[in-house]
């Protein structure tokens, strides 16, 4: 089949184009040639009716994606359909579902048939429950299930997947050199690690790469490169393991241009605030300008509980310097699954982090949000002021808990809002400032 | 009276100097050097018995200072001694009371006694609110009627205190030519502005700083030079306006110093993420390298009732470039006067963005916190973990609302926790990667 992909490199805009052209007030041609390129992707699966589109790459808004998904200790469908509204209500532009508990294609399924955003799995955790569910472990498992599970996973209708096809003898090798603080800490990363060292074998999805690509190309999935030896702790930031999988996914990035199929590149995880540019300058150059897509990154290790807020101060900094695709960190990172308060918050910083970025690195339109709403503060238009907030919602509920005497000010000031007091010297600017 | 400063001029080190480099792991002679150079100030009122000692510039940690106060809405005495402790319990470096509400010299004392943390004021706050208070409006008020309240606040035993002496005709008129869109947003600006305006004369602050000088010699009065004209709105960052008022206020800086008074200067506000560091680069430059205490900031007008996020984010960026002291800013910002938990989000907030930029900017042995807690994470000890996170009480919380199944782990992926999975891998290193 034609792939978004594919049809680029045919001069075809597809439908997906012209609606992300629409969406970014960017020229059809021009995000067909930035697809092309393999500069920009457009995950959405060519089998299935198709999501909302979403954009992802050069010249585009940073977007944001938020996890879901069970674990063995919290397996509860209906949880979990309440938190992918929570993120979906935050304005989340994308959903991953990462479950690992319960019946794990009923949930997928069960997301999927009321997600509108574009969806992402990690099949290889199916493969490992499965495996590990039967009793004879993970490394037991072989790699027609990790392919089964990816097939399946792309059958269901999934738009995009994480593949950790970096972890590699030659990566690991790197990884052991390294000395690390915190080892592995991405759950894929970890399953491969575990099954290449028990069986002393390569990575099937890294030996059999062109079988994913098989996949890929049927279903036009994008496929994102996870990273597996990502960085958990700031001493383990672009360590020589980390640059090493990198260059190998970039690799790997123009073996799935070429055969016609989207990827994306996955990064850190934990980047103390003045290694995080060098780390998307590597990345950028490494893998020909693909797709960033970064978990934070966190600037600091020491605070679980509102590690939110530390993803945002490294979310804002990474995309403003190339990322382009940040997903989200919730106030349990750390310490427990989501709850869908969580979520929400998780959601919101990384809006924070990903506008602010696209403020700063200069996106066409991007300040003038901020322009309109301010114009709407300095009016004391507080209905206004608030409805086009980030987080409506949110405002109100402050601005309702604690009402002003006079309905023009809020109750930090009371009457003596500066910009109340002042107002008169800006609305007759001329004749009062003009009287100095 | 000798001061912090005229001390170091005279190579004398203080008992507070020593203090400072105790705490800072740097040494006395070095930090007396920093005090006489301007770069570093030590805000401890020399006639009163002395609080904590907290150093505040060039090679030291960042600090955070927490705003505290009532308003004409709320002006409720113990909401302002629970703000205060939570503001502490959260680990501020410094609070202010920014009282314009109720009984504020009462609040004030009353505050005072309880508070072992460096304490700031606004004086012209006070002198504003009692003009008003009397019927005749603030422009009646007089030049005494403000150095009467900084010689109330200076013997009432304030450390520092925030004066808007950059207000002037000149700056006025800068503002006059940029054409603002939130025009005046600090209170202390719109109060002098207005004054100066209607009675077509300098402000006092200004025109008589040398009796503010005497004042704050006399009591040891760290002074925070005020930027009455800090922008309000990203649009309005960097402006004439903004530039005009900081190269005053340099100049007012270096005539503290003459006089023997330790001086910091203040800084917006809102500002885009790439214009901060010429911002801060601007600020030392003019100003020789004075401490510079910005209030966030923020790098986005759109997320009312959640600014402590784009408060950390501009307050880290900050921070990293220079900014020596973060004045948090809680999610009630715009909207309301803050809760004590709005306080304890806002001090934290601040503090990750404080501790990220000590990281960032190579701060000797910032970043062992977090290799420290990072090397308990790999073990998998929850206790040692949470108790030395930044925010143990909310993490602990987290933890126990959502207990895993095994004790080692946390519910997000629960038996699948990478750690514990390659953990063998790490802890018999050798045998097993070498394996490969």
């Amino acid at each position: 089949m034609r792939t978004q992909l594919s049809s680029a490199l045919d001069g075809r805009i597809t439908r997906e184009m012209r609606i992300v052209a629409r969406q970014e007030h960017a020229d059809a041609g021009d995000v067909m040639e930035r697809v092309g390129k393999g500069v920009l992707v457009i995950p959405s699966n060519g089998l299935k009716p198709p999501r909302r589109v979403v954009g992802i790459g050069r010249g585009l808004r940073t977007k944001v994606n938020a996890n879901i998904g069970t674990s063995p200790d919290s397996a509860d469908l209906s949880l979990e359909r309440r938190k992918l509204r929570a993120a979906l209500d935050a304005g989340t532009d994308t959903v991953m579902d990462l479950s690992i508990g319960g019946d794990i294609r009923k949930i997928r399924r069960s997301i999927m048939s009321v997600c509108p955003a574009p969806l992402g799995t990690v099949p290889i955790y199916q493969a490992t429950v499965h495996a590990a569910s039967e009793g004879k472990g993970i490394v037991s498992m072989d790699a027609d299930a990790i392919f089964n599970a990816i097939e399946e996973h792309a059958m269901d209708g999934v738009d995009f997947m994480t593949v950790h096809c970096g972890v590699t003898t030659r990566s690991l090798n790197e990884l052991k050199k390294t000395g690390r603080v915190m080892g592995i800490v991405s759950r894929g990363g970890s399953f491969l690690a575990t099954w290449m060292l028990h069986n002393r074998r390569e990575n099937p999805l890294y030996e059999q790469y062109d079988r994913l690509l098989g996949i890929a190309r049927r279903y036009d999935i994008t496929l994102s490169l996870g990273d597996g030896l990502r960085p958990g702790c700031l001493a383990d930031a672009n360590d020589r393991a980390q640059l090493a999988e990198t260059r190998i996914l970039g690799q790997l990035a123009a073996r799935a241009r070429q055969a016609g199929v989207q990827v994306m590149i996955e990064g850190p995880g934990h980047v103390p605030m003045h290694k995080i540019r060098e780390n998307i300058r590597w990345q950028k150059r490494v893998c020909d300008g693909a797709p960033y897509y970064v978990l934070g990154p966190l600037v600091t290790d020491v605070v679980p509980g509102h590690d939110h807020i530390t993803g945002a101060i490294g979310g804002a900094i990474a995309a403003w310097h190339g990322a382009d695709f940040l997903c989200y960190v919730t106030p349990s990172e750390h310490l427990s699954l989501p709850t869908p308060g969580d979520v929400r918050q998780g959601v919101i910083a990384s809006r924070i982090a990903a506008h602010a970025a696209d403020i700063a690195k200069g996106l066409e339109g991007a300040e003038k949000w901020d322009e309109q709403l301010s114009r709407h503060r300095f009016d004391r238009d507080w209905k206004r002021q608030i409805s086009m907030s980030m987080d409506p919602a949110k405002a109100k509920r402050i601005r309702k808990k604690s009402r002003p005497g006079a309905e023009d000010v809020c109750t930090m000031c009371g009457e003596y809002c500066a910009i109340k007091q002042v107002e008169g010297l800006f609305r007759k600017r001329k004749r009062a400032l003009g009287g100095l």
